[in-house]
């Protein structure tokens, strides 16, 4: 079996056996087994003192079931884990996710017990994710190894980006954030102390999948750099990768140390190589998610000149600011733009590049605007600031936007949304990203993001 | 009458006109009338054209009203305004809300209208906002200047906080957050163009207010930076100001020109004139509102030295990084609170600082790591971050929180919340705002507000 077919098995396992599964609302055995029911394959619950678990069949052992299983996820106390791991070998399992934690990050004897399984994942041919994480989700299959109950977590659709996160926590933030954005995913996977698995092995893997054309890391530590280094550069040639690394300040690697149990890099050293390898760097974990969903949603931009057209100017005004910071340049209008603007607007928008509609501005004010800013060739890249309270302006200004930002796709000119406030603007800015224009709450996260559809433009050659 | 008396008649006139009042639904001059009708006091449309507007009577021209009129709200052309200051002179009118645009941001003759309306104010001594604004707002008096329809824009409840904004746009940002949030607001001026009313003037004048205990500001250029520089001094000595600046950059300067007519001077200078006048610098609208809210809602901190908690430790270990960047520091934990978590906490906890509860931790495990935190005397602020998702965690943990931030605040222990994700979570959050707790969705953010009140501790002596 090779890479992709093997990390490809968490994702699509004909069975699935739950080691610890528990009849106890509120643990987590309860919680992963309660997801992972919902799954189209077989599932096992594992229990030595339960015939029958939410309605499913239990085991007192992953030997006494009748039939062959592919994958299985575990939920028990770390010591027990190398046992039941020699037990899943001899029942022919060939993928295993371990939720539990009590391992490297708690130190001494539970570090040894973390590299015993390693040393059982090369013998027995099984591929490990985990342990000490929150496991796989494929919203295509449908498989869910969360312990996170579906009314407390929202899960994303299917779609093209792909997640990676040593933290089960950002995990979720992001799943959940996309969920909310119809921001569809791929694959995710939530690797905690990566035994086996590890990011690597997933870019690989992530660069054959065919459903994934954005892919975005949280990382804590490498355990080796020159492998990440390596895969890391050969995927971002193909697809976009965003990284975000956490625990780059010696004050942080201690807390790291007791987390995934990684004694991470100096930040300098990471940063350097994750430029080299190609790979988006985010400042955080908010523009990890904003630049990601840019990515996803919108075209590369052929050049960094941008265009920007609002009803109340403050956020363009800190948008030039923001640009200066990144590397982006105010595009100057053609002479024939310019033309256009001053025979269909009013007297009172200035009509230079930032546009300023006013507060006047009316749903037809914006289509001129960004219509001649999309058949404008001194324009790259257009940012749509809006408040969405001001009277004259109609919620009809969405739909009219998607339309255009088709052509604009064509043209390979991303259009991107500012627009922040309460439940009227949350509404509209729903229903642009539902129509594949991202949004962004302030202009430095909209500049943030853009600039990667800018480097992904130089990236295409363009 | 003194500034503090003058501006106070800016959110409480007994009578207000509105001059430029319209009936067509969409129109400003309708907004702004729809919203003013709801105002306790007595108001008088103004429309040569109209008998009736909205139920309420009225009149071609503010001469005609046959009562007193305190205040009047401005939506008519520029170039008509400053024969209506004229009349409202007249009248006795002494406040004037301008909201019209069309003045220096254009240029040329509109430059002059503006100086000519300065005149008129001094010659007059009407004190006048705007224009190229959306106004005042007092949530006590409900008295509401904007052309934001109610049901597309959230106004908060009354509260400590003002919010100055030459931008109305980021007004109105700062104001449905705050609504969303339970952070009440005292007053809101958006002064745009600044004719007369400028950021000194409100500092001053909130200074005396009694309701407003933290302000906030959003500016972007000054047109006397020793008159501000003294008033900021002086206000920030007894109340907070957090303040953000945009147009900091030269390319951004030029759209300020056209936005509100200020040539905004370089960032540096600005930066270092705040902060000797003892203001709080946001590094964008999202960072300004979090230091506000943290220090409307918590107290200042003793020290720096922060504890934290969590069921997933990811974003502790990007605190960590944020903190080293904003100088605060990882508490060492007495030796009493060691051996309290050693003996009440599972023996899976990382019982160190940040304290690491993990993915299994209930709210009584919540509840006993946070208070011994309280009780600690070496830890000065406590970050708690929740995966509320997290099937063993029950949601009465935000109640018990609300119960143990009362002791940590009469103790001046900030307790800080950090959590992000879909509904479930943001309910939640929603509750702990109510409760007077402050929420943050990454660390980075958290961080940063914290910082405010560590600073504010020294400002205070402690």
């Amino acid at each position: 079996m090779d890479l992709y077919e093997h990390i490809n098995g968490f994702f699509n396992p004909k069975s699935v056996a739950v080691i610890g599964a528990s009849s106890k609302p509120g643990k987590i055995g309860y919680a992963v087994l309660d997801n992972l029911r919902r799954y189209h394959g077989k599932v096992f619950p594992i229990n030595p003192r339960k015939d029958e678990i939410l309605g499913l069949k239990s085991y007192p052992s992953i030997e006494d079931v009748p039939e062959t299983i592919d994958m299985a996820v575990i939920v028990i106390r770390s010591e027990d884990v190398p046992q039941t791991i020699e037990k899943c070998a001899k029942k022919g399992v060939k993928n295993i996710v371990i939720i539990s934690g009590g391992f490297k990050e708690i130190g001494g004897k539970y570090r040894n017990i973390e590299e015993e399984i390693a040393e059982m994942a090369r013998k027995y041919n099984i591929r490990i994710v985990g342990p000490n994480c929150i496991g796989v989700f494929d919203p295509r299959t449908g498989l869910d190894t969360f312990f996170q109950p579906r009314h407390r977590m929202l899960r994303p659709g299917p779609g093209n980006v792909a997640f990676l996160s040593q933290s089960g926590t950002y995990g979720i933030i992001l799943l959940e954030w996309a969920a909310m954005d119809h921001l569809g995913v791929s694959k995710f996977v939530s690797y905690g102390n990566k035994v086996d698995v590890d990011e690597a092995d997933l870019l690989l893997y992530l660069l054959e999948e065919p459903n994934t054309e954005v892919i975005g890391i949280y990382m804590e530590g490498l355990k080796d750099g020159k492998k990440f280094y390596d895969a890391a550069k050969k995927v971002s040639k193909v697809k976009p990768v965003v990284i975000l690394r956490g625990g780059w300040s010696e004050q942080a690697r201690m807390a790291v140390m007791s987390h995934t149990g990684f004694l991470g890099g100096s930040g300098r050293i990471y940063w350097g190589a994750f430029k080299q390898a190609g790979l988006y760097i985010a400042k955080n974990l908010e523009d990890l998610y904003d630049m990601v969903k840019a990515l996803a949603k919108q075209t590369f931009a052929r050049g960094n000149r941008v265009a920007m057209v609002s009803n109340g100017a403050g956020p363009m005004v800190q948008a030039i600011d923001a640009m200066v910071l990144e590397g982006l340049e105010l595009a100057k209008l053609s002479e024939e733009t310019i033309k256009r603007f001053k025979e269909e607007l009013s007297p009172f928008t200035v009509v230079n590049n930032p546009v300023d509609v006013t507060g006047s501005a009316t749903t037809e004010d914006y289509k001129i605007v960004i219509d001649s800013l999309i058949d404008d060739p001194n324009v790259d890249m257009i940012f749509v600031f809006f408040v969405h309270s001001d009277s004259p302006l109609t919620p009809d200004i969405v739909d009219v936007l998607g339309e255009l930002s088709k052509k604009a796709k064509e043209l390979n000119k991303p259009i991107l949304i500012g627009a922040a406030g309460g439940p009227y603007t949350l509404k509209l800015n729903e229903k642009a990203e539902k129509l594949g224009i991202p949004t962004y709450p302030i202009p430095e996260r909209l500049v943030s993001a853009a600039k990667a559809l800018y480097l992904e433009g130089i990236k295409k050659g363009t």
